[in-house]
């Protein structure tokens, strides 16, 4: 299972995250691409460090919503949708060429994301996104019960798909994470290497109400943003390691 | 002697141009890219134009200034100048692939084009940007009696250059543009007609003291914000054609 | 009846509307924030436009969203919203008062305007948002039949509302518009005319269905984007005149 | 002598400085309009915090550029300066009378305020700006050599003046400041606490090359982007109690 996390998402003069510490310990950089966060600078110097590292790349587009950070759903027509992840994912794959990398997926980014689970007609715009954009890119989808169903809709689009798992989120019984405003939403530490040793060893997870079910996963979401959480991907790499 | 025009300007509901009216008649389409104007579905619409005129496409990179429409200098370092021209371009070559067509040139727009032709180090960013970017690309330049300084100096930093002059401008002696605030800076219909002539037939200008200069260039620079002007660049290439 | 018109939505270069040739026909300029459209120099010319020809003037607050045109629903929190509207009235309300002008009103923009109508929840925080904002400003709704209990719903809430209607559109039995994806969505001139009429003398509409059915309205929403709307908008005054 | 901070400059989900620790420890805070930083909420909560601290609040207008924090100049026309400084000085304004404050002052932030420093014309426009908008409002302006000069070249507009100096900045001989990028242009602290002292006492400054130059300040600029700037400002405030 490959570690995949956020980054590349300065502003200007505002530094967000840790990503100098975290690159060392993942496999997969979600780079912001300028819409919700990630100016022209901060994307190079975020592939810089992501060649410096070996650490395979991908576009993580977004809603054009710098001010609410991408996390707000918003009404975009499907053409909006495929011209507006064309241009994201075209700017980072020109600039990973420039140092020497070659672009691998595209991860859409909060509310894009989340639209994209919740509704067909997102899921299709960014399939023909992708597709249309005819770089042999993977797209990174969250694993739910509905995995399979997602992988045929996808392949029948003609576009492959990666699943990712959190590490420290607690799930429901259908697969979906328990909404952040609920308690126990989640994880400490200890639950969070539990669930991420179970997800490795048995492809499961013990879900809220204490149901086991079934969840395969091919890349696992990371945060980096203190020095606490990248003390915690460090600590899930040794996981991963001893397996 | 090529024809290029600035072309998707248009920003969200905002139609800027007469793009569809002026299309087939121009050779290089200087297409936004997004930071002075030109969204991501304009951009789309606009390469969908050029490719299906067989028009030749150009990046328009731009200072980051949707409200000053990329006309107000701002003081960038080097390193914002190069990353910002890349993503642009980046995103451009990306888009245009897309739509099977093969990003030919750059040509900065409004006050980076100004500072480019007025600035050594802004000059020395935009050759750096191109030249790293890789891809063969060509940067247009304003041809002036310093022509031949550029044109080295650009090969110095393995940058080929195209030279654009302006159809309906007036020229000092130096062989720079007269400014838009004096009277006399924009020629009538049948002046500007009489300059393209000399311009096609003898590579000279005459200037708005009456001296005669020499003025080698490889296209020209046309504009298409309304119907009258897409007449003028009709009158335009009824001349190129007859030489 | 009034007459009232989305104004000062020229951004930078980009002029949008007929701003000038409107201004004289109607009652109530909708002025642009800047969140869709309106920069600051047009929201001054605007105003200064305004105050040259004796028309009430209102903030007419929009999502964050200048590439959408604020026409695509964004899921900003109640406290978004309430902060979102005070900086653009509060943004308004200054610089009306510096061209000599008070503020009387808000009307909610596009996406911002139909989520208010739909969801209680949108409407409460722009009740807060103007309530607060303490100025004695009213809000615009939209005529349709629950204009009583939205009536009832905002003075509990403190705040004075005024129903629009529009002229031009054909409206669905509840009152609501018919979309305009739909046929007949637009009435042509003729029967935009008689819709006006059927207001002023009678406070009812015929519906799309053939229906007639009560529509009491304090203002009426024309259009002003090219010289057709403004003949359009002198032929409802005649009407108003003529009574 | 009163102690003034930048503050409110988070922007969305990006939190910038450590406004709620140096809220208590001065006379004025200086908040973001928007343009560089500072979007409605964090304009909001910044307001509700200087409230409850008793502190005076001003505007901290800016060129409209957030990915470049407003620090890179910007050629705008006096024109656009106006219009801009009313535009979030009214937004400001409006804002502070929300939360039962009254603006007192503007300070020009980054390259609008060096602009202003530097030449005549960003100086004339800014004085309109401030005198048309009407309120009694004080512009803060840099304490130089030239102080004297500029407040009534101020009073000749119609514009009251307060001058800062700068903490922890060395001076050169004509009472600017030695740019960031030299050596020793940032004293350490027990250097700034001299220096400060030194304001306090007799109004004089020693300048880099040891000579004593006069300088009278009204308030004194200090920063608050993290604890151990914090921890200056209260040790400022200590020598300020105890003269």
């Amino acid at each position: 299972m490959l570690l995949n996390c956020d980054l590349g998402e300065s502003y200007g003069s505002a530094t967000i995250g840790a990503d100098a510490a975290v690159m060392p310990h993942i496999d997969q950089a979600n780079i912001a691409c300028g819409f919700h966060a990630g100016d022209p600078l901060t994307i190079r110097q975020t592939l810089a460090l992501a060649a410096a590292h070996g650490v395979t790349v991908g576009a993580h587009p977004a809603y054009p919503d710098l001010v609410g950070f991408g996390r707000r759903s918003m009404t975009l027509s499907s053409d909006e949708i495929i011209a507006s992840v064309h241009y994201q994912v075209a700017a980072l794959d020109g600039m990973a060429k420039n140092e020497g990398l070659t672009l691998d997926y595209v991860k859409p980014h909060g509310a894009l994301y989340h639209d994209m689970m919740a509704r067909a007609e997102v899921r299709a715009a960014i399939f023909q996104a992708i597709r249309s954009y005819n770089r042999s890119l993977t797209l990174v989808m969250q694993a739910t019960a509905k995995a399979e169903e997602y992988r045929i809709e996808a392949a029948d689009a003609g576009v492959q798909v990666q699943f990712e798992a959190f590490a420290d989120r607690c799930y429901a019984d259908d697969g979906t994470l328990v909404h952040r405003s609920k308690a126990d939403a989640v994880h400490p530490r200890a639950r969070m290497l539990e669930q991420v040793a179970q997800l490795i060893r048995h492809s499961t997870i013990t879900t809220q109400s204490g149901h086991t079910i079934p969840l395969q996963a091919d890349t696992l979401c990371v945060h980096g943003d203190n020095p606490k959480a990248v003390r915690a991907i460090e600590a899930i790499r040794s996981l991963l390691i001893r397996g």
